[in-house]
């Protein structure tokens, strides 16, 4: 079958002809339907280096995987060939404690996980190919009616990771809260329709790009402005002086992270999903008291089924451009050079 | 001034004059600018009878209030004359674990009370007056932009009970999560208002009247049906099969209670609202597994700010029509006949 | 191999031979260590008919398992044989959401269970044999450090069962709060010592028996008395008149019940745990406002972890008295008279 | 009366006779019974000079007081002359959001506070005195049966504090967790007391002080280590290599800093409670995912009074040394130069 793989690090991705994978014990194999183009993909061809993960090419990419399932490894169960599924991308060990509960993002023992750290697309073979092989029946999520693999692959990374970061912050997010949104890019947008349907926080949204706050406008945003040096001025104005409850910051950058915690609530969060390289000093004097600081990455099993739960009934949207197999290093260019309109989704 | 007071149990009211109220120190009187009359004010005219409650006639009615500041007590401050408020209802005695965090509905020490178990209204010269005397100004919370103190008077009751109901389920209320609504009358039609405007739960209301049912659909509902035998086999398979994570009853009779808990999802909330006398046989093979059941009263104070932003910003909208102290025994009366077309607000 | 096999229900179980399982692929071969001998073993043998539940005799009883990994079937990673293990009882589907966070109690497609709604022991082959297959190795937790099979075996359910039953009111046995545990008895005098290792809650035991008490106030119980006529009102005097934050009923019968929901503080919780056969009637003003009333039933695979922990660092240490296979009839003969000290093991 | 006032920033407190205070309306005064001497009045007295807060000297020490109620002010309700009370140290508005449930220490509205950011001995007259006036009646919580006065005047900060960082984590410290306190002084050495008193989390304290070290294992610390070079390595050994689900911090160094997220779990909470003064500097890839960092100020109102049922029960004892009111400076003396022991209370 042919796939788009990463031949080595530096390197551009070839697509190439490779023998479609069999399901051993547990395993399952499933026909791709799509397979989202994310930019950390384009950091893994021209960033990355030996040694910088504990994993390294050849591989196929694609993380952000959904299809029908194909064949079922011996002793695999509740699964049926010909069944549209999703797939939750982190593999983890299985049997640690975050894994046991569906949280393989944050494995206690990845060197017993099928490759460390990563997952298919991440180490291992992932979706830009015909046939993707599924280490472990349990990363497959039966799509609900009303999405199809296409719609669904861009859920299980760009829907799910800002899922996540919105998820561990709704006792924050009752009404009479302010959530404000740095970002309205990939991840941004998204999570400006998933605050909106499961909330009833006001939305502010921050973006440099008068489009992006424009569609943040469009998907419910209550009030929208530019970083600019009254920025944290007009959120304080707008939140009746008391600052946001939740800061999302989907950049992740020295600016945005000094913004966000300027407006923070006390007793609020501020969650960095961005990989904007930005450091923030937290010192006792510096952040409002009790804002809790953290990262995340990814998100869970568990939300992965809501996550297409709030897909299939339309309340998130990702926009989305299809391209075939022999387009997909095209897909790449686009995405690099920031033509694209939407995610990429690549429909073998 | 003019009030409309209870004379006597088992009584009509009556349009009387009795002394404008003065503050004491601590205390606060409103100048009142709308009062809802309550389905259970009638239950006070007809069904009540001394020893039911801890307290007796005269007193004027009036539990849902919102007006604007005119006195000031001794030693009260964060108040201004003219300043327009809402009155949170239940007044306890400010002292003891439950009122201390604004949950005078569970006061422990009720004999410290201005009135054992009542309020305004309820024992206490309530808000269909011109003036309304509040015995200790923490009751009071200023309204927010965009919301008058008509608007505002039944979000005091009617928005707040049935957001108490739905607040504390918020955890189980997550997306691929199902809310039923049972009774889509006073209190319902605005719970299913803020189910929608809170979470991202599909919604299914349960009522007898097609035309609760056509205004349940109008706010959102994704199916409602009525309680024919075959609704809890309708419930089961728009869910599949899982049953109802919350079941929200606001009538609370028999059949209510026996339909809601059929199809409670194990581990779900089913939460009895409604006064309509009915009983609920608890054992272990009775009920699914882990549905925590329970009454609510009532709301908090916390919850009653976040009642007014939602109402302020529309996403909760009462149905009012409007009395004025005059017309206030004929507003009961169409109250009673069921004419009325949502809820009397006295502005007097 | 021998096994003590369950040939028909309404019958005494007989020690047989059987051939030794060997694994399929997921699947895990146990060498047993210790099985527990449970109070609804007896009613397996004596109260169950056909149609009670969705599975017939014969089978080998024992569903309270340790012991060590004997062998592995294909594809099971993160085992290795002689590990010593616990197995978790309850066999779900596997796939649905409860299951898939590990609460498989509540398996929502019983039908792709190994066995609806039962497990080793209830329906399919238990421990209480020289080996054990588990059809699926997510069912087996390693044994911390200090905790033999012996030791192990009851806690995985006559630990687990209180502890889920407590987990779930953590958030309401802060400091100042109190917990009632009606009936201090296999499960009750766990429960006790649970309390006062993970929680500052006051604990109160109320029990028929002098020696359940004197063993409740061994374990910490800050208060103990029998349910006489005055056994409300002295709960009350203890808490300042507010009452029991949670009542924890490992008795379940209609005077336990009774006696708990009248001194339940509002707010509070009320868990049925015991098979008493007991109903408690729930309406508007018959229950004191918002005390969540629910069942529970045995555990979570997380949890059974955390009781693994308190086992290992001696905060829970149940009672055991152990027996060879040959013997484990009469264990059971001692359970039903009452001459039992503590839990019976089998040790094959 | 006798009252040790602050005259100026930057010198010693002295002790001079100023009015007796009477209460206004809402007010209450009490006859102090004991007022704790704080490391923070050592930078009152040294560190602070114009500017640095919103108030200015002179003004009598002592933010830690309890006492005996002795005069109430008009309209103040259920409190009684001679009844002992605990002071609630932080005075905000009495009518934010944060203040009406209690979280006086994150008023949103200090300016319409008694004085911004402070209350009584910081920046209005505190409890080394004679009498204490207390500006509101909310602000006094009865002493429960078994707490006098002297004891408990510390447990309303070196109690509250750290009871209030550790409360904010309780459900990350289930059994099989890890806590790690880091500095075990003032605070910290009351901190092990509370992880021990209110869950089953293990311990491990790290001090660069044997004899703090051993204070640490005395109230049950399960490890105790210094700050050596290898004490991440120790702590992950400890834990499986997981590293300690709650980090406190009692020290704010930039090195306890750097321990503490160095060994933090993912998922964590890290909670920074001393003021040393470091800086942690937080970015995508620096801390481990999802560990929550932040500060905490003092604690809740609804918290005092949990605290105050942990020392009544003996669960917590600070140690303490009691001085008369003309021994204060001395006192303060002894606390500056290390050789105190325990907590300083002033007994006037």
């Amino acid at each position: 079958m042919r796939a788009l793989r990463l031949p080595n690090w530096k390197s551009e991705p070839e697509l190439t002809e490779v023998p479609r994978p069999e399901p051993g014990p547990g395993q399952v194999v499933i026909k791709v339907g799509g397979a989202g183009a994310c930019h950390s993909d384009l950091h893994l061809m021209h960033d990355f280096e030996a040694g910088a993960v504990p994993w390294n090419p050849p591989f196929t990419l694609g993380h952000e995987n959904a299809g029908w399932v194909h064949a079922l490894g011996a002793g695999v169960t509740g699964l049926t060939e010909g069944q549209p599924v999703a797939v939750y991308g982190p593999w983890g060990c299985g049997t640690c404690a975050r894994c046991r509960v569906g949280v393989d993002t944050y494995c206690e023992n990845p060197a017993a996980a099928p490759v460390p750290g990563g997952g298919g697309g991440l180490g291992l073979d992932g979706g830009m190919a015909e046939y993707l092989l599924v280490p472990d029946a349990r990363h497959l999520v039966p799509l609900p009616e009303g999405l199809d693999p296409v719609a669904a692959a861009p859920l299980t990374d760009a829907g799910l990771t800002p899922y996540h970061a919105i998820r561990r912050s709704l006792p924050k997010l009752l009404p009479d809260s302010t959530a404000l949104v740095i970002g309205v890019g990939g991840l941004g947008h998204v999570g400006v329709q998933i605050l909106k349907a499961t909330t009833a926080a006001r939305v502010i949204a921050v973006d440099t790009r008068d489009d992006a706050l424009a569609l943040a406008r469009e998907y419910g945003a209550d009030l929208t402005l530019r970083p600019d040096s009254d920025a944290a001025e007009r959120i304080r104005a707008a939140t009746g002086s008391r600052g946001a409850d939740v800061v999302l910051d989907f950049v992740g950058a020295d600016a945005t992270l000094k913004l966000g915690v300027s407006v923070a609530r006390t007793l609020g969060d501020l969650t960095i999903v961005g990989l904007g390289g930005g450091t923030l000093p937290v010192s006792f004097f510096g952040v409002p008291y009790e804002v809790s600081i953290q990262t995340v990455y990814w998100g869970s099993r568990p939300e992965l089924i809501e996550v297409l739960d709030l897909g299939a009934r339309g309340l998130i949207k990702p926009k989305i451009t299809t391209f075939g197999l022999d387009q997909a290093v095209d897909a790449y260019h686009q995405l690099r050079d920031g033509t694209l309109e939407g995610r990429a989704v690549i429909v073998p």
